[in-house]
């Protein structure tokens, strides 16, 4: 029965389990491929990437599947003057420099930060990619009638009934609610504050469920297929999971990143603004805990992010965990390492036998 | 199939649903005796009755009901010297004086805060109670020694797998795993950080039920069938459900605490120390956003409750929810007005029919 949702028929895909559009390298070709090809639908997360790493990487993965897959952008954030820029950019290399000393890092000369949103759009246009996905807010109309002309199915980010609802208004049509749960960053983009935002995935799916009309995709502490049949269960249509292939062989995390998953527990991860300025989730180190008493005056997202990135960068260049980015998810201890294709087929075993 | 579980047998109920042992008045005899009357497991909520009252209203339970059900306390907390008490509770007077201005109140002769947990324990085992709940920690050998040797049941909550196994290891029988969306105080006793603790219920079951071999009773963000059902896809043994019972015709709770329940939205509560000393969820309210600027400076737990008693109940009696406690979870949305009898059989006849 499960399968047969609307999801799936949606999805063009065997089972409605989608590999989320994780950012920073994490989702190579392979990856996505491979739950591609395996019966799920595999996520390019290009939220960082410029316009023509990812036309090489759409054409990579096309070379490796048939089947449909998806692509994943950062809708871009308010633009601030060029003044407010430069005092947040002074602002955020003020409050990391000792972390360039220990690196021995010059400090960088940033001028400005862009996001280069509507390039990498064009690329997925171009390339008549099957899924869109997309996180942090809405596209503009006319992004929404661009997609829509070329066919291209969209998946949007909801943390709360509001946002969901927002989704569905625009005309999206698969809403991804993503529960309190979830690694990586908050896709809250309407909530007053954001600890209000941080509703778990058993309160959250049921409640949007009740909102809207079109199918909603469950994420956010689903890692195995126990997770999969409690969403199915949820009024779900299907699911989204991050962490449990960022540990997976194909997967292009830092072999240090993935060991910290695979070593923590669920009680070690904490949601924090220190990497990029935009709430997320991560396995809980000393430039969280350092920069937490800094809060109040971490430049805002994308400001952040680029200010961190590169003692992030020195830090994975040195396997050093202390300074880099690892997301997580609070599933930590129901990680493996095994290929993407070896989980996902565990995933349906465990998920047929439970709904049998 | 999904009533014949472990719980269940253990639980000598007709089905594993538990009515969380919610304080402060919501646990009415005819509320638990209404739930233990439909098949589940009823719960008084005694952590801050007085012994007497306790077995006042353990008998009038009796009176209503030959089915078992359970009665919930609070373990103690760390004692102060006496010299860091009274410090303690003239900060804390401090911090409120401007409420107590606003209601005309005196301001209280607090000498000494007292917890009553040897004579509450001994009217349960005097009154030979089925089973008993508690939160906050664990109990002493010497206690559970004594529950054990009445043929006691016992249930424990654990907000981490770390907690869940020190219980087990104790000899707890059944373990509530607590997860973040739960309304009211937070059960962490072990974890290093209150925010690292905060586990989503569909991360936080699966792996508590890796990790430990007796029951799992699933809590947080529960309110219907669909929550039932996922939860024991999740490997829980049974459900414990706090918020959608608040809001039964039966239940004590102030009827303005019930209205903001029934009005508000998922994303209307939050985590606050500023009523007990102690983290719990509830609606945000103005005490809440106004305490928070002073979070570090808030007494611990039962301190801070004594302090805040007289301005809850002030508000109480003017139907004023701004300074009022009001707990809730976050599937606010969910919640309805009915009697516990129809909840309940709708709840079964949800499950049922999801698990068909």
């Amino acid at each position: 029965m499960w399968f047969k949702t609307k999801a799936q028929s949606l999805l063009n895909s065997e089972y409605p389990v989608i590999q989320a559009g994780m950012a920073g390298g994490t989702t190579t070709p392979e990856l996505v491929a491979a739950v591609s090809n395996s019966g799920g639908l595999g996520t390019l997360g290009a939220g960082y990437m410029a316009p023509e790493q990812i036309r090489s990487a759409i054409q990579a993965i096309k070379a490796l599947t048939d089947t449909p897959f998806a692509v994943n952008l950062f809708i871009p954030s308010p633009k601030y003057s060029r003044e407010q820029e430069k005092a947040f950019i002074e602002t955020g290399l003020q409050l990391t420099e000792r972390y360039r000393h220990k690196f021995n890092l010059e400090s960088p000369c940033i001028n400005q930060v862009e996001e280069d949103f509507d390039e990498q759009l064009r690329v997925i246009l171009e390339e008549k990619v099957p899924y869109f996905s997309f996180t942090f807010g809405l596209p503009s109309a006319d992004t929404l009638k661009k997609l829509n002309d070329q066919n291209i199915y969209t998946l949007g980010t909801a943390t709360t009934v509001d946002e969901a609802i927002q989704l569905e208004t625009a005309g999206i049509d698969l809403i991804v609610a993503q529960g309190s749960e979830a690694g990586g960053h908050r896709g809250t983009f309407l909530a007053a504050s954001m600890e209000q935002a941080m509703i778990g995935t058993m309160a959250l799916v049921p409640q949007i469920v009740d909102h809207v009309s079109v199918p909603v995709i469950a994420s956010g502490g689903i890692m195995d297929g126990r997770g999969i049949a409690a969403a199915l269960m949820l009024g779900a249509s299907g699911v989204q999971m991050g962490t449990a292939f960022l540990t997976c062989k194909e997967s292009g995390a830092q072999e240090v990143h993935k060991q910290q998953i695979l070593n923590r527990t669920e009680a070690d991860t904490m949601i924090t603004k220190a990497f990029s300025g935009k709430e997320a989730r991560g396995i809980t180190n000393r430039f969280m805990a350092e920069m937490a008493d800094h809060r109040a005056h971490i430049p805002p997202y994308p400001i952040q992010n680029a200010v961190t990135k590169d003692i992030r960068k020195a830090a994975g260049q040195q396997k050093n965990p202390d300074y880099m980015s690892l997301w997580a998810g609070q599933g930590t201890r129901l990680s493996k390492s095994q290929t993407a294709e070896d989980l996902f087929n565990q995933l349906i075993e465990e998920t047929n036998t439970l709904l049998r």
